[in-house]
C-alpha cells in the first residue's frame, strides 16, 4: 500500500473511570491508545482540553500527520444531541448541556462527531465485530444497566427527536420492579447484571442451603450465580431461568419490532457466551411473531468487548 | 394544469369483508372507488382475477388511459414479503404463500407494489392525513387487534428479515392476558378494542349497579364504555383508566425506541379523538425517558379513517 494512502481515525470512549483514546487504522485495528482519568472535580471545559491534549500526544507519538487523520469520533454516556454535538445530560459525568464538539474544535481542527456510547459500541460491532456481514443489528449491553444501540442499514438509528433509542427503558412488566429511570418494570430492572445480582441475593436469602450462601452477599455477582447454576444449585437454576425468561421477552419484543439480522449481547453477563445465547435463542424462537414465516435473528455475544467503543467512535467518521 | 400531466395511481385495500379499489390523483384525493366482496369460497387466484377486472372497470369508467396510471399498490392483512410480492400468511383471507403480484401481472401491465395493510395506512396518514408535515410517525390501530405501521424518514419501516414490525405483539406484562398470537401479555391483549370490551364486561359483572349493565353483555363496546365513563359511572371510569394506562405504557415504550414526531391512533377506539389523546399525552409525557431533554411525540388520531388504506397503498407507487 502506498504510504500516502494510510489514513487513520481517532475514537474516544468516554467511560465513568477513564477516557480512552484510540488510533484506528483503515482495517479497524486499534494501533495505539492513550487514556486519561475521568476527572469530575474539574469543569467539563477543562476535561475536554485534557482530551484534546491527549489526542495531540497520540498523534505526535505515532508520527501521524494531521493530514493523515480523517477525524475524531466520540462516544459519550447519557443523552446526546448528535447533530449539535452537545452532551445534553450525563449522569456518570455530572454533565448537563456541554457543547463538547465546539469545545474540542478550539484545539483540534479535524472533522468531529458525537454519539451515545451504546450506539457507538453497536456500530463498532457492526463494522468489525460480532455484527460483521450484517447491516441491521441490535446491541444490548447487560451491565449496571441495559444499554442499547440499533444499527439500521449500516447506520446508527436514533429517531428524529432527542432522547435516544433506549431499549432498556421499555416496560415488560407494568407496576414491576423500580427502574433507575423513575418508571417501573423496565427491561433494565430485569435484565441488567444488577438485576441478576439482586435476584441472586434474594434467592440466596430464601434458600439457606443454596451454594450462593458460600459467598458474602456483595460477592454474589453474575459469574457466581451462573457457576452455581452449572453446579446444579436449585436456587441458582431458578434465578438463571427467570433472568433468561425476562431477557428473552425483551429480545423477542425487539425482534418483533426491528426484525434485525443479529442481536448482539455485551456487558458483564455476556461473558457467558454460548451458554447464555443458546438458552436465549431457544426461548426467543418460540416467542416471536410470524410463525414459520417469521425469520429469526441470530443471538450472539460481542466479539470486540471494550474495544467496541473506540472502534465504533472512530467509525462515526466516514 | 396540462391535461397530459394528470397522473393517477390505484390503491387497493384488502379488507376482511370487501376489497376496496380506489383511483387516487396527484393530490392524494380519492377520485373514484370500486369494491368487490372478499370471497373466501374461491381460490386466491380467482379472487385476484376479480380484483384485476375491478381495476380495469375503474380505469375504464373514469376514462383513464393506461399511460396515465402510474401503478397499483396493495395493502394486505397478515405477513407479507414486500420484495417478492407474496402474501405469506393471512388469517383473515385464509391465504398462505399467495404470489399476489405475479398473479395480478397476468392481467395488469402496470408497476405493482405490496405491503402490509397497517404499514400502508401509516403511509397514508403520513402523506395525506394526521401525519402530514412529519417524516417519522407510528400508527397504532386500536380495533379487533392492535395493528401498527412505522414510517421512518418518509418510508415504511419493516426491518430486513420477514415477519413485520408488529408493535402490538410486544409484551408489556409477562405471563399476562392471552394474546391471539399465542404469547401472553402482548400490548394487543390490553390495548385493542377487544381488550377494552373484555375489561368492560368483566367490570360490569363485578359491579351490578354500573350503568354498563343497562346493555346486553355483547353490546358493551368501546363507545358504551366511554359514554358511561363520561356520565361518571365508577366501573366505567375504572376500565377507561386501566385501558389508558396500558396503552400509554405501550406508546411510551415506542417513543423510547423510535422517538417519532407523531403517534397516530386509528381504529374504533380512536373515535374518542382528543378525549382519548389528551389523557394519553398526559400519561405518556410522564413515562418517557430523557427527562427534560427528551423531546416528546405528539399523540393524535387518524384523520383519514378508512381512506388511509387506499391512499397509502397508492403511495407505494412513487
Amino acid at each position: 500500500m502506498n504510504e500516502k494512502q494510510k489514513k487513520y481515525r481517532i475514537g474516544i470512549d468516554m467511560g465513568g473511570m477513564s477516557i480512552k483514546i484510540g488510533l484506528v487504522n483503515e482495517k479497524n485495528i486499534i494501533c495505539a491508545t492513550n487514556r486519561i482519568p475521568t476527572r469530575l472535580d474539574i469543569a467539563p471545559e477543562e476535561l475536554i482540553q485534557d482530551m484534546a491534549e491527549s489526542v495531540r500526544k497520540l498523534l505526535y507519538e505515532n508520527q501521524i500527520a494531521d493530514t493523515d487523520c480523517l477525524g475524531i469520533g466520540i462516544g459519550s454516556p447519557g443523552t446526546v444531541d448528535e447533530n449539535e454535538g452537545v452532551v445534553l445530560y450525563s449522569n456518570n459525568f455530572h454533565w448537563e448541556q456541554v457543547a463538547i464538539l465546539s469545545e474540542l474544535r478550539k484545539y483540534l481542527k479535524f472533522e468531529l462527531a458525537l454519539a451515545n456510547d451504546a450506539d457507538v459500541a453497536a456500530l463498532g460491532e457492526q463494522v468489525a465485530g460480532a455484527g460483521m456481514g450484517c447491516k441491521n443489528l441490535i446491541l444490548l449491553t447487560l451491565g449496571t444497566g441495559v444499554g442499547s444501540g440499533v444499527i439500521l442499514n449500516g447506520k446508527i438509528f436514533h429517531g428524529p427527536l432527542r432522547g435516544g433509542c433506549e431499549l432498556g427503558h421499555t416496560v415488560i412488566q407494568i407496576d414491576g420492579e423500580a427502574c433507575t429511570c423513575g418508571r417501573r418494570g423496565c427491561l433494565e430492572a430485569y435484565a441488567s447484571a444488577t438485576a441478576l445480582m439482586r435476584m441472586g441475593r434474594e434467592e440466596a436469602e430464601k434458600n439457606p442451603e443454596s451454594l450462593l450462601n458460600k459467598y458474602e452477599k456483595n460477592a454474589i455477582d453474575g459469574k457466581v450465580i451462573f457457576d452455581a447454576q452449572k453446579a446444579g444449585d436449585e436456587a441458582a437454576k431458578n434465578v438463571v431461568e427467570r433472568y433468561e425468561t425476562y431477557l428473552s421477552v425483551g429480545i423477542a419484543n425487539f425482534i418483533n419490532i426491528f426484525r434485525p439480522e443479529r442481536v448482539v449481547l455485551g456487558g458483564g453477563v455476556a461473558a457467558q457466551k454460548e451458554y447464555l445465547t443458546d438458552a436465549l435463542q431457544e426461548k426467543v424462537n418460540r416467542l416471536c411473531f410470524g410463525g414459520k414465516y417469521g425469520q429469526m435473528a441470530q443471538i450472539t455475544t460481542s466479539s470486540l468487548g471494550n474495544d467496541a467503543g473506540i472502534i465504533g467512535a472512530a467509525n462515526l467518521i466516514k
